[in-house]
Formats: C-alpha cells, structure tokens, sequence
C-alpha cells in the first residue's frame, strides 16, 4: 500500500501535463485580425506587468514571515523550522498556479473571440480549455506540492502529527498569497471597472463600455487578475485548506489503525488521494463539456460539472470503504467507513444546493432579482434599498444549509466528518474551477469583439457564453463560500487539537470579547476593500477625463487613448491598498493567540460566522444587482411601461450594479480567504502558543 | 433595612409625579396660531390613531403569549404561571410609557413651534420638557412595576430564585412590546419619509419637504410613533432587561450573604436601588439643561446629562459600599463592593465612549461624513460605497471598547459585573432619554413652522434645536446599542444560570450551527425591516402621486391635500408589515430551544454578535449619509467648485440619506430589541428545556 503515495503526486503531474497540453492547443489557435492581436496584446501585457509587480511585493512579505516562522520556531530542537519551507513552497505553488492561470486566460480570450466568427461550439471549446489549465494548474500543483511534502517530511519524522505539523505551513502560504491576491486583484479590476462606467456619467459624452475610453483596457486586465488570478488562489488555498484540515483531524486515528493492523496513516493519506483521484475525474468530466451550433452552453458546462461530482460521489465510496477499516472507535465515538463516505457526500450536496440557491437569487429570471428592478421605477435610492434586502435576505437557506451539513457530517463521523465534507465539496475543483474562470475568459472576449469591431453575429456568440458565465460565476461563489466556512471550521478543529484546547466556552468574557472582535473583522476589512476601490476609481475618473480633454479626437475615434495610463493607475492602487487588510489578516489572529489563546478561539468563531455572513450578503447583492440592471437592458415592462436601457430606470440600476462591484468582487470573495487565512495563521502558531 | 424596599416604588412614584407636572405644565403653554393648532391636531390624531391600532394587535398577541406562558407551566406546583402574570404588566407598562411618551411629545411639538417665537430658550424648555416627560415615564414604570413585583412576589415565595425567575415575565412582555413598537414605528417613519421624498422625484414638481405634499403629516406622525414611542419601547426594555439581569445573577449570592449575616437579598436590591437613585438624579439634572438666547442648546443638554452621569458614579460609590458588605467568596471568586462599583463606572464609561465614537462618525464636521460628501461628486454610486464604508469602519473602535468592558468588568466582578455595567450605562435612562425624545420634537415643531409659515426666525430656532438633536440621537443610538450588547450578555449569562448550562462550547457542532443561525437572523431581520419601507413607500409615492393628479389646485396650494389617506397608508403597511419580523424574534428561539438548548445558547452569541454589529453598521451609515447630505445643503466647497441644494452632488447625497433612512430608524436600531429579546425568550423559556 506503501507505493500509492507515489501514486498521489504521478495525478498532480497527470493534472500539469494535460494542462500544459491544453495550453499548447490554446496556443496554437489563431489571434484574428491584427487589431485583435494588439489589444489583446495590451491585456495581455497589463495583467502579466501586474502580476509581476504584485509578486514582488509579495517577495518581501513571503521572505519576511518565513524569516519570523523560522525564527520562532528556532529553540526547539525538532525542525519545526521547516514550517517556514512548507510556507514558502505553499506560496510559490500558489502564485504559481496564478500565473499560469492568468497567463493562459490572457491568450484564450482573443483566441475566443476568433473562435466566435466560426461559431458558438468553437468559442466554447477555446474558452472552456483557458479555464481548464487554470483549475487543473490549481488542483495540479496542490497535491503535487502536498504530497512532495508529505513524502520528503515522512522520511525526516517518525511520528505524522509532526508531519502534518509542518506541513500546516503550506497552507498558510497558500492563504497569504490568496489574502494578497484576491484583494489586489479585486481593487483593481473594480477601481477599473467602476472608474470606466462613472467616467462615461461624470464628463458628458464619454462613452461607457467603448474602446475609446481610456479606462477600457484596465477593465479587461482586471477581469483577468481579479476574476481568473483572484479566483484561484482562492481555490487553491480552500482546496489546500481543507485537504491540510483533514490531515491533521486524521492524524488522530492513527495510534487505533496501528492497534488494528491497518494501514496507520489511511485517514491522513485519505483526503489526498480523494483529491488525486478528483483530479482524474476532473479530466474526464471536462470530454463532456461540448455545444453545437444554437445550443445551450449552460447545459454542456452543467453536463460536465455535475456529471464529474456524480461519478466522483460514487468513487468516493469505493475509495473510502477499501481504504479505510468497516469500523473503529476513538474517544467513544464509533466511526465506519461507510458513515465517512455520507460526510463526503453531505458536503457534496450541499454545495450543490447552496450553489443552486446562490443562483435563484441572482438569476434574472427569478423574484429577487425582477423585485430590484422594479424598485429602480423610484430611483436609484429604492434600488440600492431592495439589493441591500435582497443581499441579506439571501444568508437565511444557504446558513440553515450550511448548519445542516455542520451538525449532519458531524453526527456521521465528528470533526473529521467536518473535514472531509469541505473536501467533498471541493473534490473536483479542477473542473468547477474551469467552468469558473471560463466566465470572464468569455468576458474578455466580448471586450475584444467590441473594441475591435467585429460584426454582430460574433458578439452576440459571445455575449451568450458571458450571459452563462455570469450564472456559473454565481454558483461558483456560492461553492467557494460554503467551502469556506467548512474549511475554516475544520482549521478551527485542528486548531484546538493543536493547541491542546478542549473546549471554547463562548460564556467566558474573555472568549466573548474574541468573538466579538473576530465578528467585526470582515467588516472593518469590507470597509478597507470599499474604500480602496473607491479611491482608486476617482482616480481612475479623474484621468478619463484628462484624456478626453488633452487628446485630440479622442471623443471622435480618429486618436487613441494611453490605455498604458489607466492600467498603471489600477495597478499602482491595487498595490498600495491590498498591503494593509493583508497585513491585518495576518497579523490580528497572532497580536490576539499570544494575547489569550482562548481569545483566538473565540475570534476564530466570530471571524468565522460573521465572515460567511457577510460574504453571502455582499456577493448575493452584487450579483442581483448586476442582473437587475441587465434584466432591465433586455426590456421590461413595469406598470404598463416598457423600461430598457438608456431610461431613467435603467440609471438607477446602474447605481446598484456599481454599489455591488466592490461588493460582490473585492470584498465579498476576499472574505471567503480572510476567514480560512485567520484559522491557518491561528492553527501554524498553535504549537508556539 | 426591610423597609428601604418600599423606597424603591416611591421614586417610581415620584419619576411619574414629576412626570405628570411637567405634562400639565406643557400642556398649559400656548399652541399659537390657528393653523399652527390644527397641523398639530392631525399629527397627534394620526399617532393617536397609530398607536391605538398597534395596541389593539398587540393585545392579542399579549394574551396568546401569556396564555401559552400559563399553559407551559400549568402542570408545575411552584405558581411559575406567575410569569405570565409578569409579562402582562410588563408589556402593559410598557405600552403605557410609550403612549404616555407620544402623547406628550405630540403636544410638545407645537407649543415649541410657538415658544420659538419668542426665543430659543423658551424653545429648548418646552421641546426639552417634552422630552423629559417620555424619559420619565420609562424609568417610572420600570422601577415601579419591578419593584411592586417584587414585593408581592416575595411575599408569596420564600426562595428569591423562585421570585426572579417569574419576574423575568416582566422583561419579556417589554421587549415583545418594544419589537413591535420599534418594526411597527420604523416601518411607518420611513415608509412617510422615504415616500414624501421621493415622491418629489417621481413625479416631476411636487415638492419634497412642503406643506402640499400630501406625505408630509404622515412624515411628522412617524417622528413621534418611531423616534419617540419606539425609542422609548426600546430603552425600556434595555433598562428593565438590565435590571433584571443583574437580579438574577446577584440572586447567586443570597446563601454566601445570608451566612454572612447580611442582608441576604443585597446583591438582588441593589440594582433597583441604583436605579431608584438615578431617577432621581435625573430630575435634578434636568434641572441644568437651560440656554440661553445665541447660546448652544448642545451645552445645556450635555451639561444635563454628562452632569447626572458623574453625579450618578459618586452616588454609586457610596451606595454600593453601603449596600453590600465589603468582601465576600463565591464559588472560588473574590468579591469586593469596591470592584462593584468599578464594574458599574466601567459601564458608564464606556456607554460615554461609544456615544463619543458614534458622534465622531456622523459629525458634519469630521473625515468620514466630509469623505462621503466628497464620494458624491462621482455620483449617487460612489456615495453609496462611500457611507456603507464608514458604516463598515465604524464598528471597528465600538467593538473594541465593548469587548474591554466586558473583559474588564468581569474581571472586576464575573458575571455579575457584566450585568452591573450594563446597568451602570443606562442608571439615568430618564435624562439620557429626554435628550433623546427631545430631538424628534424639536423636528416636528420644524415642520410645523415649515408648514404653518412661520417667518425665518422661528424656523431657525427650531433648525437650531433640530441640528443638535441629530448630534444627540447619535449618541444616544450609541447608548442604546452599547447597552443592548451587556444587558444581551447579562440575559444571556441569567439564561446559562437558569437552564444549568455551565459551558457554550463553540466547537460543538450543534452550538457552532446554532451560532451560524443566530448570526443570520439580523441579516435577515434587517432584509424583512427594508423591504417593509421599500413596499410601503411605494405605495405612498403612488398615492401622492394620484392626489397630485385628482386633487386640483394643489401643486397651486390652493386645496388641502388629503393627509389622511397618507397616514393611513403608512398606519397600515406598518402594522402589517410588523407581524412577521416581531413573531420571528420570538417564536425562533423558542423553537431552537426545544430542539436542543445547547443550540439556543450558539444561537444568543451569534445573534448578539452580528446584532452588534449590523446594528452599528447600519445606524453610523444612515447618520453619516444624512449629515453628508446636511453638510452639502450647508454650501461645501471640493476641488474648487462649490456644492450646494439642487446640485448634483446633492442630489447624489439625497440618495444615500433615503437609503441611509430604513438603515439608522427601522432595521438598524430595531436590531437591539432583537437581541435581547431572544435573550429575553431564552431566559423565560430556560426552566422549561
């Protein structure tokens, strides 16, 4: 049995070879016209400059914390310093699946938009592929980098919880990058994003979404570093997370496997080999996604995305029942194989039904989202209202689901059936991932059609592949959400088994006072996130309208605008402003552990509840919002009148769709990471505290 | 010292004395001219009108609730049906100080208009008196009613822990009353204000704030139903929440002082004690709240308060060390009468401290209301993220000066010291609350002058007392979650007590779902609160609309709009719309307690927590946008250009003042009542689980 570790890193190569194939394929596709070729060239060129900027800050930061992770851990005489390695490993493995993520995007967008002049199948297939690479450099170099470690660390410790120990810190690289990542990335896009739309209402005659603004490029370089970049490391540090939360919660069982004559290590090696074998099933599942000519992209993306969860529930059992005894106890509590894989299962559908339910409150069709709209009638101010209900209203199923699939996994197989039950929601990644970041590759795709002014036909085929992808975006947030929370419970257990606490009475004043303060995190960090896109969006505003004003037929269409200008303003904001919620959500939980461990219990809790909350609230009436406003530019008819885009109805539901831009792409999702970075800070400081 | 328990009730008695002298005193001043009468007379006949209405529903759910108590504990031997005796009175009392409260307010308006013209002091005293009446009235009926409990109850049992727990009754019918005094008033304000302002947008040419529009009664009838009738539903609640608590929790010490050979009930008295004393002290500082003409009203208001609050900590000092014997043990814990006394001056410090943050938050004058102003050159957009920003940020310094107060005065005196904080904060309620109510009767008496066409004078006098009465509703908004959040913890530790919890172990699945669901409710609470204005002000629009249309001569201002049907729409949606967040608050509890009260206890931190919260978010908010738009009306200069009404700039802040409105007076601060009331329902409830 002893070989099929060797067996989980070969999936992750399995997982960069096809990826590495698939972006050959990308490649090689053709770019269009020249004047495709060139703007794609400058997206191209702002998000990689970007990232690179970002990276080397995040150099410093990296250097600095494995410095202070090594030196903290230098008296003790049991290489516990290697935390800091596992750190940097886990950083770089997430930057680096950023990277290339990002980069193939960047190439698949314009190859999507030439695809769209053959026809939708074509589009779809170039788009699907872009975020193909994407999800499976993800799940691909998280269990490589896993199981690396996993094996080099076997062989320097007898005993696995130190293994896992150390380990724990590739974890937290993966959240510091993610942290990072998904704010810078989000104030940029959004500072582009919302600088670009005002800039069209403060200065008369400046046009929104047209290739004369000057704001345009930084918009579509925002799409790729916020929403491709952003999106997985966010993925990448869940997908870890919860894999790593397992681990440790596993380790438990290996004094009893040892008594049974079983493999020791089964439940520590469990979550990774469900993750390897995800990764195939990834694969497979991603033959399924294919259109024709008129049909639905919608349902090629659910054929292959829900397909893959099915098979990957029924492999599941076969895995978890031949890997693991029928039955053991521990601490009183009789665990079966069988009841380990209902965890597993549990956490599967309720991601499902979370997504789906995510999905009925952004969808056009639906009372939310038609509710907004009408309120837009009145104005800006009763649009605003109706989201923000709408938003908060929307936390009631997902949190009854989520309490559910708490206390339900837990009745099957304790905090370790918590565990697993993140890790299957999240077992295919890879091709949730892709059907994810296949959103805004066909986002920038319809950019390009526009600036480059390609016929109708060829944005209406891609219009019909964002349309979908603003649905599985959508859905995706609900899973990254629900994740989450249950990867962030899972690091709160293995926290406390870290830490040697037994229990977290939240009646102790000094535990409530840590719940209290964990609870106002996200939002004095929404408050940040906001205000920095604010910021940089007024900046954004202000040179808009410099160019409009100093070049010369600008407003005409006969000169070009500095896109260079905008995209350096993005990327300068993005820069200055991720430093201190990053910095916050790194420090607090280590500033508050060695106040008080208890504290740190309780703020985990507090961080962790009104984390997901918030995340909820902000990404639900983003989403509705947006939609409100397009249910309106389709033509709706409210009272007997006939609203479209250009009404007075239609500029109020701009108003909403701009609130929920920050909302529901830099705040809200940053949540998501800020939740599980605070509960893997607290779970790698627990051995020091 | 038998005897001291009948000084209780007669400073209840002489708090309602004063009370009515100051009634008929009002009530003798003059009510100016005929037209200034009559506007009048429709406003208190639509409170009235309001009031009644609510009560009428009210009665009902009163007796079901008190029936369902009696029932629950029919098969018991012990007369627990007793608490629903207590809730009855409670909520009676409740109603009755609000009623009390209105009525006067209702008067006070007008006679203020009227003192107005002769000069501000003359204003300030009536207006202030008015207020004073409202504070009284509360304090008066609490202590009387707790305390004329109390003594019959003592006489029925002998166990002290038996009397408490069916006093507990009390408490729940105030806040089953407050919920829906404070929805139902929220609802009906803001359904009059958001539809009377927005009408003015809708429909071009009628104007907002003018005695044409027809909204404009209903606007006034909802000051005196929310700001006053509902303000002083809440803080009843909190006080006698607070009371309560402490007696509770001192009802521990009765066997360690009854072998101390002290006065075995000491620590149970005490609370009523204090608040007995701070009546008192109260009416001696209303006293000192006097200006003269050009002087500023905030200075004699503050004076009066401030002033009580440190005559109050002297006095507590002093009380405190006589009440309770020096020194004492219990369970392990060292007890002093000192550190009792620096648990109820942390209290009223930090009640200080947070009014001080709140003011600094909404203050015209400071960064975060001039950040919004200038966010709204870009647009109603950038102002919306600008204000949820500071809403966001806000919580920040509050949750930190909470959670050091409760580590602190727990650290003084455990639980107790908690409970005793809270009282501490709220020990002179009377005064602190008739600078509260003062503030909406200074409002109404504007708008009386606006619509009785008073010359500019008077209307800057009222404007005058107005402004200031926006500095202090913050601070008070401030007091009143600050408290809300220690009285929430002190009911939630009573609770632990009485249903023998020793521990709320957070990492419990069941408790941490329980916390999840709890957190979610004041999401969806608020959501429910929103969308109730929304659907409401609709419905005022359109009708404001059709009198425009039908009513000839209006736009003119040669016929009388038809106030009446407004009021009556606003009467209505509140009344209707009131049910379902109210039941919600009550029956929720009481359902996840009979499931598992292990799960109520995860469900009151998480409902504390996010209530918290959500609470100062949205009321900081829906100050600051109100003062950003004020601020602007006020001519502001940015970038050189300078802003004023009618501008753009205003007409973006208009936007986030009427979304700013359901946030600071429906959702916002009915999110406190909640909080306790599910305590409140939790600590009923405990001796049945």
């Amino acid at each position: 049995m002893d070989t099929l570790i060797y067996a989980i890193p070969a999936a992750g190569v399995i997982s960069l070879l096809y990826a590495s194939l698939k972006t050959s394929w990308v490649t090689k596709q053709p770019t269009g016209t020249q004047e495709m070729t060139e703007i794609a060239g400058h997206i191209a060129e702002g998000a990689k400059a970007f990232l690179q900027r970002e990276y080397r800050i995040l150099i410093i930061f990296v250097v600095a914390v494995a410095a202070l992770l090594a030196f903290a851990n230098m008296g003790r005489t049991d290489s516990s310093w290697l935390v800091a390695v596992s750190f940097v490993i886990g950083a770089l493995c997430s930057a680096g699946a950023g990277f290339i993520g990002m980069t193939v995007a960047t190439k698949a967008n314009v190859r999507t938009t030439h695809a769209a002049r053959t026809g939708l199948a074509e589009a779809l297939n170039v788009a699907f592929s872009g975020g193909l690479v994407m999800g499976l450099s993800v799940v691909g170099l998280g269990v490589l980098g896993l199981s690396v470690l996993f094996i080099v660390y076997s062989n320097l410790f007898d005993e696995v919880g130190r293994v896992i120990n150390v380990i724990s810190g590739f974890s937290l690289g993966a959240s510091s990058i993610a942290l990072f990542a998904r704010v810078g990335g989000g104030i940029y896009t959004k500072a582009a994003d919302v600088g670009a739309d005002l800039a069209g209402k403060v200065y008369e005659g400046i046009p929104e979404d047209d290739p004369r603004n000057p704001a345009t490029i930084a918009d579509n370089v925002g799409d790729n570093v916020g929403d491709v970049a952003g999106m997985g490391a966010d993925l990448f540090e869940s997908y870890v997370g919860s894999i790593i939360g397992t681990m440790v919660l596993g380790a438990a069982f290996v004094p009893v496997f040892q008594e049974m004559g079983v493999m020791p290590t089964a439940a520590v090696l469990l979550p990774l080999v469900l993750a390897g074998v995800g990764i195939i099933v990834s694969i497979l599942g991603s033959f399924f996604v294919k259109v024709k000519e008129g049909g639905n992209p919608q349902t090629a993306l659910n054929t292959g995305e829900f397909g893959a969860s099915g098979v990957m529930a029924v492999l599941s059992y076969f895995i978890i029942t031949m890997f693991l005894p029928e039955k053991w106890e521990l601490d009183g509590m009789t665990y079966t194989s069988q009841n380990i894989f209902f965890a597993v299962l549990i956490g599967l559908v309720s991601g499902v039904l979370i997504g789906i339910i995510t999905e009925y409150y952004c969808s056009t069709h639906n009372k939310p989202v038609l509710g907004i709209a009408y309120q837009s009638v009145t104005g800006a101010a009763t649009n605003i209202i109706a989201g923000l209900g709408v938003g908060m209203f929307s936390t009631g199923f997902p949190i009854i689901v989520l309490s559910i699939a708490i206390v339900a996994s837990h009745y099957f197989a304790g905090l370790f059936g918590i565990a697993i039950a993140a890790l299957g929601m999240l077992s295919v990644t890879g091709i949730q991932l892709a059907v994810d970041a296949y959103g805004p590759i066909s986002d920038n795709a319809g950019g390009i059609a526009e600036m480059s002014g390609m016929p109708p036909e060829v944005r209406e085929r891609t219009d019909t592949l964002d349309a979908v992808g603003n649905t599985t975006a959508a859905i995706g947030k609900g899973f990254a959400i629900g994740s989450a929370a249950l990867t962030a419970l899972a690091l709160f257990a293995a926290f406390m088994q870290q830490a040697n606490i037994s229990s977290i009475d939240i009646s102790h004043p000094v535990i409530m006072a840590g719940l209290l303060i964990g609870a106002m995190l996200p939002f004095v960090f929404s408050a940040m996130a906001m205000g920095a896109v604010g910021r940089a969006a007024r900046d954004m505003i202000t040179e808009v309208g410099r160019q409009f004003r100093e070049i010369k037929g600008l407003r005409e269409g006969t000169a070009k605008a500095e896109y260079a200008k905008c995209v350096d303003i993005s990327t300068k904001a993005a820069l200055r402003e991720m430093i201190l919620p990053g910095l916050m959500g790194v420090f607090v939980p280590v500033i508050v552990g060695f106040t008080s461990k208890d504290m740190l219990g309780g703020l985990l809790a507090g961080v962790t509840s009104s984390g997901v909350l918030m995340a909820i609230f902000q990404s639900n009436a983003g989403g509705a919002w947006d939609n409100a406003k397009k249910r309106i530019e389709g033509k709706l008819e409210i009272d007997g009148v006939m609203y479209g885009k250009g009404s007075d109805v239609h500029k109020a539901a701009v108003v909403g769709d701009t609130v929920g831009d920050p909302f529901k792409d830099t705040s809200g999702p940053s949540l998501n990471i800020l939740m599980k970075l605070i509960a893997v800070v607290a779970l790698v400081i627990a051995p020091l505290l």
